[in-house]
């Protein structure tokens, strides 16, 4: 049974979630989710997703950056577990901050790195190609998948040089 | 007492820590840490820490996203509790990843709101204009630091307008 307390700890300003057995904090950071926008020939790679929330609903191959992981590197990860395709990122698209579930979402431009070969992973029912005007607006899983298809489009050419802000150490 | 173990959670595919009382589990999911180099005429305002780590040695003003926060919210919050400041952001400098601790650092170009006034928040010993040739590199708490610094000073004109790849939903 967890048994946590709102608190404020010592040398902290905010009330926290600490755990009145044993001292533990659960500070509420967060969290990134990184994920990418694959195209090719002008189709963009969509996945219905297999698991909830949103199952059966199409998505954007993205999820939540692990611990030591670069946002690029997340990206890459997710693009291989949930469409088995291997890509190769070519800038950032956009970051945007969904406050409401403490999110902050990056989203890179990408090409597959060899043939563009996918396949439906662990956590999709299935992946596909979509033009453009193909894209099943109504049934998109989340709004920031249709924010980031959107920014996609729109070419944020000044910004796609990806080296330039955003470096791994 | 903690009494954390590590377990693959049902549905998960990695190691977690997982309280062994309670079944919690504490995902260590990267965290967000968001600043701002703030200049005027030239001059750039650095905060000698007043706690650990790094006691004594200079930052720039920044610190960890808080929940349900956009970065740029975070950058202009941090520059008002270390350095008693009111800011505008001008522009992202830059996203640093440092693997090592789990940290993705993102850095804004900012000006003052209004007068450029400032002064030592709780958190900071001595606040203090420098100049680029004054700047104590010998000093400097964090190695990201210096290399936002570098970031700032090499100007990355064409990332500059923010609004344009950042949005807050």
């Amino acid at each position: 049974m967890k048994n946590f307390v709102k608190k404020i700890p010592e040398g902290d300003s905010n009330e926290r979630d600490v755990c009145a057995t044993c001292g533990f904090v659960d500070y509420h950071n967060p969290k990134i989710v990184a994920g990418a926008v694959v195209a090719h020939e002008g189709k963009i790679l969509l996945c219905r997703r297999a698991i909830e929330p949103q199952k059966g609903f199409w998505t954007l191959p993205a999820g939540f950056l692990e611990a030591h992981e670069q946002p690029e590197e997340g990206a890459v990860r997710e693009v291989r577990e949930e469409a088995c395709a291997e890509i190769v990122l070519e800038g950032l698209i956009g970051i945007y901050t969904v406050k409401c579930i403490s999110q902050v979402q990056m989203f890179f431009r990408a090409r597959f790195a060899g043939a563009p070969v996918f396949a439906a992973g662990e956590e999709t029912l299935e992946a596909r190609f979509f033009a453009w005007e193909e894209i099943p607006w109504d049934e998109i899983a989340f709004p920031s998948v249709t924010w980031m298809l959107q920014s996609w489009k729109t070419g944020v050419d000044g910004i796609a040089d990806l080296g330039r802000f955003s470096v791994r150490v």
